[in-house]
């Protein structure tokens, strides 16, 4: 057996922990930062307040940007931090905000723009200005990945990045920055860490120490997620544990890469705008029952380490998951024609597809988003 | 809930990678490279051939060390190193070779010998030459730990050194490297790995990640131990799991750092030549009853996470396991006398030991020592 295993970033867990900031920035020896925040913290006042604590490390911010980033949102925040000369980001905000970050650290340092990277198989340049990357969604793990998932509306597609540069020198992992996170989100982001578990763990990248990871975090979610939807303001143990889940599936899935339910999440977001987490785990206990038997039993194994009898009872707890939070398990409101049907089949064809320990032919798909069309 | 986590060792796992040492070199852009290679290689002619065929990147070799290294025998190594301004240090041994050769790549930079830092609470400097570290039993995990445990016989001491800067920058885990390793050794070593992956665990520094590693090293070792006992020349998949199970559990513990077992185990290897895997062995199921119910019962649920009824049953285990592998269960046969008992238990009150989750008196520790020294 042939793997290997590369974790640089800093990882600090805690409440309270986003204070650390500007000693971190002073132990990097790096001043002139750029927060790169979410919007919901740029208008609630979080990030001026953060400048201004900030003893003059943090210089300015930048909110222009949407779920789901467009690479025009990339250029743009590089732009101001060629300008501020920048000498550090912090990225604060879910995978959105994370993945602006990233790809503007480094794409700042050279004179192109970062289109000229996103999806045309050129290798980005691995300088980039130091990144601290404090996540607020328990969700997609980008503080502890070397991945950027981007949009370009103008040419229809969404596809990562990946670059050695990409990963944060440090993650702050701070609970309390995802109290205010609503349920639905809270419900989407958490479905996306079972996702990147779980793909992380069945992936034909597969490996031991992310194979430790995955179950780790995939049973902190079955435990955790209905408390943190059902009452994430209040529950702090729910939403803790659903951050180390968050940040302990990034680990999990960052070397193996994800598979069958992330190639199909890119569509189902794209054409029918389904939020990432939610779009990941509509199709995963699909792909469960599909990958059941692969690998020598190892999905079997991954499911009797979660407690399950078999795989089979795993993804029935797969959907029962998605009922009680409230996501979708079909997509009949949306009725669906035959063309988009055949849509949703072609763009599912994405590179992320082949890492599915199973061989997955088009009539799969077919006959897979025809049942979720029917279903509700 | 707070932790910090950091892995900067690069990991490369896999039969006949042992080979690519000289391409790591190169992509570091090292040279003048030299091998600290236990004595076994260095008269197997290993060392040699490593030598012969790096392309000029290896220049010497040093073996003139023993198992529980003395600080002497790190100046020695030191002195080499400055001698032939070496560029790199590659570590090829067990514990004791890596050990020797992490101190030595840092002490080198200085003009100090090392015992300035040994057991003097004096920090070490973190400059030091790049380390490929190699392991060849499936044992201490030192490969991608920032500990190098160190004996000063003329002072009566053994002790670990903590320094970032004994971060090995790559290590590469070689099962092949193990088929050759006795089965006493096999078995002392392997029990290593597991009182590594348990103290990790149950150690008042515990933090999730390293709890995922631990859980997964653990469950290999009851799986696959006796097989690399029984058959370690041949049983190819059974040293592959013990090798992967060594180096997940030194990613438990490197941050937690170990505990009861390994305080007690300094005085049973100095005083008693027990060695280093036998000797922590020895105490671990004495001490999973200990601590069976601290911390609101997570060891209960490390047992259940492992297949156990409880922790009683993973202690009973554990002694069965010594049996089946011809580990030392007692120590009658030394016929230990009072003055014996005595200092085992004031040597054994190690900084270690008060990172055990329940506090161990000195009467807990003589109860302990007269039980084993009655018992074969
Ligand atoms: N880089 C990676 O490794 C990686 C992995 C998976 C997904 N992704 C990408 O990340 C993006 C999704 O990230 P996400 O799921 O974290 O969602 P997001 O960042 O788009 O945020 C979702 C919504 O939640 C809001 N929000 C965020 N934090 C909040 C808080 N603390 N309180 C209240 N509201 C808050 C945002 O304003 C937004 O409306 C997608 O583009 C996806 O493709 C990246
Ligand atoms: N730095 C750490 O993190 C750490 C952790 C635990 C223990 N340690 C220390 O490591 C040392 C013990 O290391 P160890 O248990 O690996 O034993 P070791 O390195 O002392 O080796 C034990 C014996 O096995 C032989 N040997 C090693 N590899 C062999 C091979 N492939 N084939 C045949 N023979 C082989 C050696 O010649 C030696 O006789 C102790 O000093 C212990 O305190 C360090
Ligand atoms: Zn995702
Ligand atoms: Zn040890």
């Amino acid at each position: 057996m042939q793997w290997n295993y590369e974790q640089p970033v800093a990882i600090r867990f805690g409440e309270g922990r986003v204070s650390e900031i500007g000693e971190i920035a002073g132990s990097l020896g790096v001043g002139d930062g750029v927060v790169v925040a979410d919007r919901f913290f740029d208008e609630g006042g979080v990030t001026d307040a953060m400048i201004a604590g900030s003893d003059g490390a943090l210089v300015a911010s930048f909110s222009d940007f949407s779920p789901n980033p467009d690479v025009t949102e990339v250029d743009a925040c590089a732009a101001l931090l060629r300008r501020v000369h920048a000498g550090f980001v912090v990225a604060l905000g879910g995978g959105s905000a994370m993945d602006v970050a990233k790809a503007a650290a480094s794409i700042c340092l050279t004179d192109e723009p970062i289109a000229a990277y996103h999806g045309t198989g050129r290798t980005m340049p691995t300088k980039h200005l130091p990144i601290i990357a404090v996540p607020t969604t328990a969700g997609t793990g980008s503080e502890v990945t070397c991945v950027a998932v981007l949009s370009d509306r103008a040419q229809g597609k969404k596809a990562p990045i990946v670059s050695d540069g990409f990963f944060p020198t440090c993650a702050i992992v701070d609970p309390e920055m995802t109290y205010s996170v609503p349920p639905h989100t809270t419900a989407s982001t958490g479905m996306d860490v079972l996702s990147q578990a779980i793909e992380g763990y069945w992936s034909k990248g597969h490996q031991p120490i992310c194979d430790a990871c995955a179950v780790h975090a995939a049973r902190l979610v079955f435990e955790y997620l209905p408390r943190a939807v059902a009452d994430g303001r209040n529950d702090h143990e729910a939403r803790s544990k659903m951050c180390e889940a968050s940040v302990i599936a990034g680990l999990a899935f960052t070397l193996p890469k994800t598979t069958s339910s992330h190639a199909c999440s890119f569509p189902l977001t794209n054409l029918l705008g389904i939020p990432h987490g939610e779009a990941c785990g509509l199709t995963l206990d699909w792909f469960t029952r599909i990958n059941a038997d692969a690998q020598g039993g190892r999905v079997q194994r991954f499911a009797s380490l979660l407690g399950f009898a078999d795989a089979d009872a795993m993804a029935d707890a797969i959907a029962e998951l998605k009922r009680t939070i409230g996501l979708r398990t079909g997509l009949r409101d949306l009725a669906l024609n035959d063309r988009q049907i055949a849509d949703l089949v072609r763009i599912s064809r994405h590179p992320n597809l082949y890492n599915n320990p199973v061989d997955i032919t088009d009539e799969m798909l077919e006959t897979m988003y025809r049942h979720l069309a029917r279903a509700d």
